[in-house]
């Protein structure tokens, strides 16, 4: 059931331990297949090293395990309302990487002050407020989904423009079309936050990117006037 | 003698290497068989790249070497003092580890800040006080035992719930049910130091994670309504 | 077509990858044949793990491709300008290594602290304004290239003595007499702003080096009097 | 000639790089053999990666090459002025090591902060002025030596107990009783120099560790009365 889902989503999980995102097992990602309805994630408290393709765990958009020898992952519920309310991704990323983690811990979006951001992400990455004690206590997992979803909605944030957010005293997730595409932008998430913290400690009262810049740089790679690779 | 907890203490012991927690010789671990009352321990000033499990030196609970070849840790007297007072551990680990020597020099607690800290360690981890002259003059590593324990004793911190401290111009100390789970709490406490000194950089003005919060993380992870993992 | 030319692009494309100077494709290194007029870069969005010799683009003084299988580095227009203006240089670079660009995200130009940056680069780096909304809008790249050239310019500034500039809210760019010390000095000017960075943090008050220790180990480097090395 | 001391000093050099203290070929290690009153160091300007023992340089304590087929390091004068003020070592090390450095350009001494200072270094690592314009004009690498030894004397520093020396815009000497050592002490400078790096940014108004607690790990592992290691 799912086998290239399943290899897909081994690998990007292992991905995570290779680009220095993960320590132990904090962090995950899924697919979906979005024919079927069925998502394949990672299971919970499992070391990325000794990961198997059929160690993967399939699972509905109500939460309900389909397939598997394991537990999913304990985030599973937050995945399945991404899924459900961001029809255009095909992946999605929870970690615990150290500079994103910190901007979400320090409860502040990430502001644009370069093309490295730019190339990637439009505008700044979002740090949401922290569930509420009465969020928590019901369906925690669940409503970080909830609230990711309507404070993208309230925000105006488009998910396939801005592929990326940060849950206040918790982390970042991260999105794209498929397994892979979600890890590389787990990725540049990581790479933005750090030299951001840096840009602000070498200049107190910097600014963010003018305006015609991050377009410039978001256009040059993303919709029908990209030029930057081969596929133009 | 002990031959399996040997074994396992090395192995712990070559991890802080692997887990870039030591340079050189700085730091130690321990794991107790209760039964007999003796534990097991590195010895003293021995590079991490040559160890055998028979290099690892039999101690009692008051401090005498019972086998090996070689001195005990310089830091045995804390061990004792950690095993007498703390029935529920069965390891220790010392380690000079970066970030979290840090915090303990500049002679400050790390509050709790985040979902990565509330996992697997309840409320903020504790500097404790420097040593008075008097104290450090007679039976200096005893006394930092010591104080360690009549410090948890009066802030009414539970070792089992708090599995790591600071040293005040020091370092930290870690423990847990065996010489892995040290090891593993030695590794959290230095990526929650690192992340939560890179916090306080990004936001100044930063409050620690709500309480609510703080009770869901641990509480996922530990006790009886745990559901993180495949053991729920 | 230049093939000695075009390993020499390859293998210091792949050096941005060794010396941790990129993620992903974010970077590009290119050469001139000062005979023919045409340069060798890196084609555009290619994984720099997988680059071969016949990977790498050839392209004129105006910018137009002369041979190869992939579209150029979106930046080429860039290079076609830098070699126009600075006949000294053989090659150059681009990168988004992490400190260089948080220097250019925070819009700053950086001081000479040490001999460090004195023995490769003659007074500080200096961060150009960022593009105006008309020269983003057309022709990006190309003005690019134009700014840095007229900022050196009216800033005096001799490109074989200062062979990095920052780009404000982008990235560096470095050159020198050919790829390979080009690439050196990508790797020199990281390593400068990392530890500028930190000079300023551990002294908020810190000044540029003297002027007369920047003039002795620039010039005990380069120039007819060095004695550095092996080959005064 | 001097065989061995060739051998060390070589594998000393390497061993550089190996603790990531260098990029480049920004450093050099030098031993003495104090009987025939000739030291080996490394050439100048050559790459780690590449030596060997019969690449190194012998050197009288007059300066002069005594034998070897390249020039000596560019620093070797600097060499021979602290092996003739400091008969107690036998070794030398400069490096640019990053977090050393930078405490260099910012002109501080590093203050104790904690017993991984002391363990090695007794009270703070000094940092001494920039040579004036005179002093570098004429004989610059030689007035680095005789300004570090008069500095020495002035603060009444034994070379022994105080084995590093920060050069302020330039960056660390360290010795030690031989090359291996010298090595040693350059890796715990780095440390040292890190973590006091953070403790400032974590607490603005730290203070040095009390004058107790340096003493106590200072002599633990030195002197009549050391207990730490296998030798007590």
């Amino acid at each position: 059931m799912l086998e290239e889902l399943k290899k897909a989503v081994c690998e990007a999980n292992m991905d995570l331990l290779r680009y220095g995102l993960v320590t132990f097992t904090w962090g995950n990602v899924s697919a979906i297949d979005r024919e079927s309805g069925l998502f394949v994630i990672k299971p919970s408290g499992i070391a990325y090293d000794r990961l198997t393709p059929e160690d993967m765990v399939v699972v509905d958009l109500n939460g309900k395990k389909v397939e598997g020898n394991y537990n999913p992952s304990s985030d599973t519920a937050t995945h399945v309302e991404l899924y459900k309310a961001f029809p255009e991704i095909g992946g999605i990323v929870h970690t615990h990487s150290s500079y994103a983690t910190s901007w979400a811990q320090a409860g502040r979006s990430i502001p644009c002050y370069g093309t490295t951001h730019a190339d990637y992400i439009y505008g700044e990455v979002p740090c949401i407020r922290c569930l509420n004690a009465e969020e928590i206590a019901d369906a925690y997992e669940e409503n970080t989904g909830h609230l990711i979803v309507s404070e993208f909605l309230r925000m105006c944030k488009d998910p396939v423009s801005v592929p990326a957010v940060l849950c206040k005293n918790h982390g970042p997730f991260t999105w794209g079309k498929d397994a892979g595409e979600a890890v590389h932008n787990a990725v540049v998430l990581e790479e933005v936050a750090k030299m951001a913290y840096r840009t602000e400690s070498i200049n107190h009262h910097v600014q963010p990117a003018p305006q015609e810049l991050m377009d410039k740089h978001y256009y040059r790679k993303h919709g029908a006037n990209a030029y930057y690779g081969q596929d133009s």
